[in-house]
């Protein structure tokens, strides 16, 4: 019965929606754009283009989500009801600036652009930020992820809150100046700890060390850090200890992995600066 | 049937150890030894005493497992059949320097120390290292750690890893300069990945952000990062990217988050040079 309850909400939001939203637009080719568009065309959207100022890689995602690749924007190409934006920050307005005026929903994608400068654009704006890592090679799973919305008006609100909402439960209205924070936070979550964890592990493969060997101090130490509160005071180790001298025997021997014997030092030096208030340098 | 056999094991092992290890005494009373302390006592053994520089300190945890607490070390004290040194790398040898020739088996715990130095004590010596991050206050299960072990005899070697194997099933023998490798390892895997997600999530509270938007994308980042091959070629992110002007923009933007943000820049810094061959300065 709730199943059948549930089916029955889907198809009368796809219904209202399709009133609004039937085709969309990327701007953009790359990590974001790829997993957006296919996840869009797999809903049954109607990809009208695809743009990238490379037009070889607007043509790779265009094939693949049954679209037109283009890399000059007019009038005419922005006239899909959805615009997705999904460019690097910095090229956004410069990418858009010919263009005046237009009467379609336009959205990013971003963590931290300001969402106002697209009413240069048009008077219908709004975001739709996917808060996960993308990779173009790899179709990440929408369904477990947070998808950060805004909009100018109650009205796109509402349409891009039902178009996030058929690829996740979790939608949640922010605003430009939250969302940059997040996204800030995003940075520590994945790029940091991914730079951290990818040249520890190259360490562990170039020592022999097996992978079993290291899971469960890491997963001990991803809850202990970030489930418990107060996590900085259960910080343990030789930094914490201020043991220098085991910290410059550990840098001594890494003199053949360079890149961890970077981390391991400039992350001793942190850790030292927290607990010993600058008493030790390395 | 497979469960009475598994009990008839774990006695006849038991029997066994009970001829050579009943007695125990801990040089130490951190994080380390109060946990194996505690867990030794649980077992069953008798616990003779434990030794810390401090005496309070020894007392506190010598209440707990029935034991008597010294600060000063003589040949009764080292007279248990085996002797286990949890005491900071530095001061080993130090505690031990007015020991000589004692017949207990001696060792250490430690992911750094070179074992062969305890021959200098005891002709009786080896290593108990249990790859986990310990913490006082809090009782760490054993059974899913792995307990690294080595000794300066065969027979010694089967004592210890019996007595490790009451622990848990994962009982590795492994020398001095492998478990060195292991324990830097360690420390990026722990310390480092633990101090990094702190200041991220204190970042977080400051800023009201949830945790469950958050927890997604860390644990979709430990999975790529650790557990996909080549992990180093899946980094994003502007520093990535080279997107110097969205990375200033967030250290700008972090300067009443002074701890984060030296974090954000040290990382962006290492990410850039690692990607972008020294080009950027931040």
């Amino acid at each position: 019965m709730n199943n059948i309850n549930a089916r029955i909400a889907k198809l009368s939001i796809f219904a209202l929606l399709m009133n609004s939203v039937k085709t969309v637009s990327f701007l953009g080719s790359g990590n974001v754009a790829t997993n957006l568009a296919k996840a869009f065309y797999k809903k049954g959207f109607v990809i009208d283009y695809i743009y990238s100022n490379t037009l070889n890689n607007a043509t790779i995602l265009a094939q693949k989500v049954n679209a037109q690749p283009i890399n000059q924007l007019d009038k005419k190409t922005l006239d899909s009801d959805l615009i997705v934006v999904a460019l690097k920050d910095d090229i956004i307005v410069d990418v858009l600036k010919t263009v005046t005026n237009i009467s379609s929903l336009i959205v990013h994608t971003s963590g931290s652009f300001d969402t106002a400068k697209l009413g240069a654009f048009s008077n219908r704006y709004g975001c739709i930020y996917p808060f996960q890592t993308f990779r173009k090679e790899i179709e990440t799973q929408l369904e477990e992820i947070h998808f950060f919305v805004e909009a100018n008006s109650p009205e796109d609100m509402e349409t891009i809150s039902i178009v996030a909402k058929l690829f996740s439960e979790q939608v949640v209205e922010m605003n430009s100046s939250e969302r940059k924070s997040l996204h800030i936070a995003g940075v520590g979550l994945n790029n940091f700890t991914h730079y951290l964890l990818s040249i520890t592990k190259h360490y562990c493969e170039e020592n022999n060390l097996k992978p079993e060997y290291l899971t469960n101090l890491l997963m001990q130490t991803v809850n202990n850090s970030f489930y418990v509160d107060g996590a900085l005071n259960m910080q343990t180790g030789p930094a914490r200890r201020g043991d220098v001298a085991i910290i410059k025997e550990h840098i001594d021997q890494l003199e053949n992995s360079p890149k961890y014997q970077r981390i391991y030092k400039t992350f001793s030096q942190l850790i030292l600066d927290e607990f010993h208030e600058n008493q030790f340098k390395l």
